[in-house]
């Protein structure tokens, strides 16, 4: 690639090796980071340099950005992947990135900016004619919120507008609760992202989470890859995805897909981002927040449409254009992620570090498993607690959900409580064989196996 | 399935779990079988049911048909799958297990029986128009034999009727060495397979091996799924695969694909089966032997077709069509297959049994696993010495080669000596990067890389 030769790959874990096998897959370098605790990782070892970033916490390492430009200065890397979280959607971090002359494997930082304020999301979506959840602007003061929930109608969401993957989200039932659940929002956002600014949005009780992937290079052109179903959530964190969504009918996929294509021309997309949408139990869909980064559960995605999406998005940080045209984007069977993670489903998914003392991988046809880890590694108490992503896919999903279940029976781990049996389970629940859970039912069917 | 409940795997390792898993995903019940040493593995763990069947060595157990059938018979199993080697293509297990009125994973007795007998699987390849490399039937004795080999030219091969895979093979480089390799290859005949009927056929230099991979019903449907390219092979044992196979026109694609289902449907083959060519220099092809059995390399016919092999074997002894008509089958992308062995290259590839003390594998896009192995198993002297399959797929054959680079680069192996650094060096060998070596060119290399 004329653009790009060394990569500092500004993250961690299973995404830090897929970002290593992407660059090595298109020849060029990969550069790791590391924190103290992350020093003897399978990425580090796998890339062709690594540079010690600082302690264990992820402010003093894989949030601290000055430490990452370091590294990439000092290493000789001439682009920084993000990843995803940490410093991914962090617009000062991309702004220093290319004022420091290295090309940000991502969207412009303005971009960044924009879709990372919710509010400002909105009416992004609101000019390119994308649908919206009815809702408000940043709200003032109590009076004004009172006033304009009346107009939305409640069940209703706070939402804070420096949130988003799902934090930073309080609901209200009524109005008389409106007052103290606004105080607390505030609070809770000015400490978690030094921003109090909340909004209101319509709750939409029964609907499903459907996300559209997009690609966009500099010359021009965006495409969609399709969309991802990932209603199986729990406290708005996924634990299984698939794609295609269940039972999307044509005509409605062809419309939310050309909305999300729609919106990231119109705020000037470049590099692989992702629009979530709420599809209503009538049939309706509504913008709900734009990633502008890569996704977890971009393998999905590769499966159904043969893509390589970090490979996409090295090409466009490199001034290539596309390697595919938007007709060329074919979907293809189906496939299904499940996110293992170290928690305790017994003990309220508390976080389990320890050793992985045992950590036997699924294989065979239609199973690819993505993991940072191998077998002897401790799963450290400092990051997020998913261990591996194991992507299952066929001709189609009954085909996908079959081998997505050998391959949970297969996994064997010991040293750490994990979410496997549960995801064992769930393959298992006719509401998941059927398809097209809202993102409630999971909750609701914890509580009541509980 | 209708025709099958739950199906005995007379077979171990890698091929044992795939079969497991093609019942698991079909809604069939598998039936593991073991020997003394193999007590303890994955397979025999993910099966829902296994049987002792004996001591360690083949001979008294994978290759013990009574223990077999009798394990068959207590597990109340209705179906055996021979799997690769051991009792795969042999006529008289087929018979006998049709004989207790269990359904065997394979075509019938006498077609196992007559591909077997390579003379006479010649004979059958020139009733069916398939072109044959000039040779012989078998020969009564020396005298014929010279005469023979007079017609044919030197050099020649003399080839034992009841060998095949590569194995009762001696090459003869001119007419005074004739009778002393006849003499030699009887007797190893003898010895190897109890039958010491040998051919003659002429030696193809320069020669591609080129295989079909052909599937068919007892509803009178005989498909192909493309073929695939086996050239580099060390003592005739292949050591990468791959498909397509590189730079085949496409009208020679078309000829040999259709020479090998004529063939598949001249002996009314049934089940899945792998008809095996010679492709010469000037772009002829010749029918070598025919595999009545699922092929080791099979998983890379399954990347570029989204095949499921071993499912479409189950359907067709369940005595179901087949779940695609050849129209459906489409050749997308590229796929390589690595065979890892527990041998050591700078040791003349002797055996190096011993314990996986690390068993790392490689994940991520396009990258599939075959192993019956974890770390801390045993990798018994017993045994072939394959311990994983690394099958890597991308959209062209540069990203397929590409991800299988980096997957040898992941593969960590500690505690036995592997074939991993080679298959390294063969994937940067220019020949191997451009595509379409010979059979002999492996131990060309090995011999001038020594």
């Amino acid at each position: 690639m004329a653009g790009i030769r060394r990569v500092l790959v500004a993250n961690r874990g299973e995404i830090a090796l897929r970002v290593v096998r992407a660059c090595h897959n298109a020849g060029l370098e990969a550069v790791a980071v590391y924190s103290d605790a992350d020093r003897d990782s399978r990425w580090v070892r796998l890339a062709d340099d690594a540079v010690h970033i600082g302690a264990s916490a992820a402010t003093k390492s894989y949030l601290n950005a000055d430490a990452l430009l370091d590294a990439a200065r000092t290493s000789g890397a001439d682009a920084v992947h993000p990843g995803y979280g940490f410093l991914s959607e962090n617009g000062e971090f991309a702004r220093r990135v290319a004022d420091a002359g290295l090309r940000f494997v991502g969207p412009p930082a303005s971009v960044i900016e924009t879709m990372g304020d919710k509010a400002a999301a909105r009416a992004s979506a609101q000019e390119a004619d994308v649908p919206v959840v009815p809702g408000t602007g940043p709200m003032a003061d109590e009076a004004a919120a009172a006033s304009a929930a009346d107009g939305i109608g409640f069940p209703l969401l706070v939402k804070a507008a420096a949130g988003g993957g799902g934090r930073g989200i309080r609901p209200v039932g009524s109005p008389d609760e409106l007052a103290a659940v606004l105080k607390t929002a505030r609070a809770e956002a000015r400490a978690a992202f030094g921003d109090d600014t909340v909004y209101l949005e319509r709750a939409v009780p029964g609907a499903r989470h459907i996300e559209v992937q997009v690609l966009a290079d500099e010359h021009g052109n965006v495409v969609h890859a399709y969309e991802r179903d990932c209603s199986v959530q729990r406290r708005r964190q996924k634990l299984i995805e698939e794609a295609p969504a269940p039972d999307l009918a044509p005509g409605l996929r062809a419309e939310i897909t050309a909305a999300a294509t729609r919106l990231a021309a119109h705020v000037g997309y470049r590099g692989a981002g992702t629009v979530e949408f709420l599809l209503s139990r009538d049939g309706d869909f509504h913008f709900l927040e734009m990633n502008t980064r890569i996704q977890v559960e971009h393998p999905i995605t590769e499966c159904v449409t043969g893509l390589d999406l970090v490979a996409e998005q090295l090409r466009i940080a490199a001034g290539e254009p596309l390697s595919v045209r938007q007709e060329d984007i074919v979907l293809e069977g189906a496939a299904v992620e499940l996110r293992i993670n170290a928690e305790d489903p017994d003990q309220g998914f508390m976080p389990a570090p320890g050793e992985l003392s045992r950590f036997d991988l699924p294989g065979g046809p239609g199973v690819r498993v993505d993991t940072g880890l191998v077998a002897g590694d401790r799963i450290s108490p400092f990051y997020d607690s998913m261990i591996a992503k194991l992507v299952c896919s066929g001709a189609d999903r009954d085909q996908a959900l079959g081998r997505a279940e050998q391959a949970v029976r297969e996994l064997a781990i010991e040293g750490v409580a994990t979410t496997r049996s549960l995801h064992g389970a769930l393959l298992a629940a006719p509401e998941v064989r059927a398809g097209g859970v809202h993102t409630a039912w999971l909750e609701d069917w914890l509580a009541e196996a509980r």
